[in-house]
């Protein structure tokens, strides 16, 4: 069970952008420069959360990204899936129907599933408690005023 | 994200070595059929559970599996791990070390990272609450005592 490198990479970058000052757009090269990451990998996770909602982007020589609604207002957990999808990572073959005698379809949900399913929410609701917000907030506040001073140059 | 379907295999295949009457071993073929599940695969996970002091293996004509601990004893959690591992789903690269200007190492831990942490101990929690025995228990009671008449048969 492994998540997708892009997630620590977006949640990062989701807090930089959410940093930047109005009317600035975060170019990809910026986020890639930032983070020292690839740029090619970056496009498509970046891709993933302009559909998800989280960013807009616009396109151009000045084009970037920004945040599509105020930090507060978007969790850790629409980073996350926006990058890795919200199905379970149990993914239930309902095995139990194969068994000797077994009815082909139960009236109730296996146990087995539900339980996996309880721990899947559980582990989302973790995350829906944190905003990108927080993520910027818990930053130590010399690097925050380095990044802002970095962010104010692009605006230039 | 996604667990093996070895997680669900071995959910129910402990669950059915749990109902196995005292003396009886259940072998990796009684598993295979009662699940229809190939045979080779089942070996993999079997083992690992072994390791992981879930199950015991007796080798042999008769051979086969029991648990290693009353069924009331092994939680969901410890089924799971032994074939997933404890490791948490997101591995930190702590990008933040590449920030320009940042320290080489904080003295705090990053709060995504945190986050993370405490998303999958949310998760582990859940599975920790549910025991081998719940699990039986859970499955209703025509299928419990088919299951238990094709053990039974085992033992003659």
């Amino acid at each position: 069970m492994k998540l997708s490198q892009g997630v620590e990479w977006m949640l990062h970058g989701v807090g930089l952008i959410a940093q930047a000052p109005d009317g600035v757009w975060v170019s990809r090269r910026v986020l890639a420069e930032h983070y020292r990451l690839p740029e090619a990998y970056l496009a498509k996770h970046l891709k993933s959360l302009v559909r998800a909602g989280v960013l807009v982007a616009t396109p151009g020589p000045s084009g970037g990204f920004r945040l599509a609604r105020p930090a507060a207002e978007i969790t850790a957990l629409d980073v996350v899936e926006a990058i890795e999808g919200s199905a379970s990572p149990f993914a239930c073959q309902e095995i139990r129907t194969r068994v000797p005698g077994a009815p082909a379809a139960y009236r109730r949900p296996c146990a087995i599933s539900s339980m996996m399913d309880r721990a899947h929410q559980a582990w989302r609701s973790e995350l829906r408690q944190v905003t990108v917000l927080d993520i910027v907030q818990m930053a130590p506040g010399p690097i925050r005023e380095r990044t802002a001073a970095r962010l104010a140059a692009l605006a230039k």
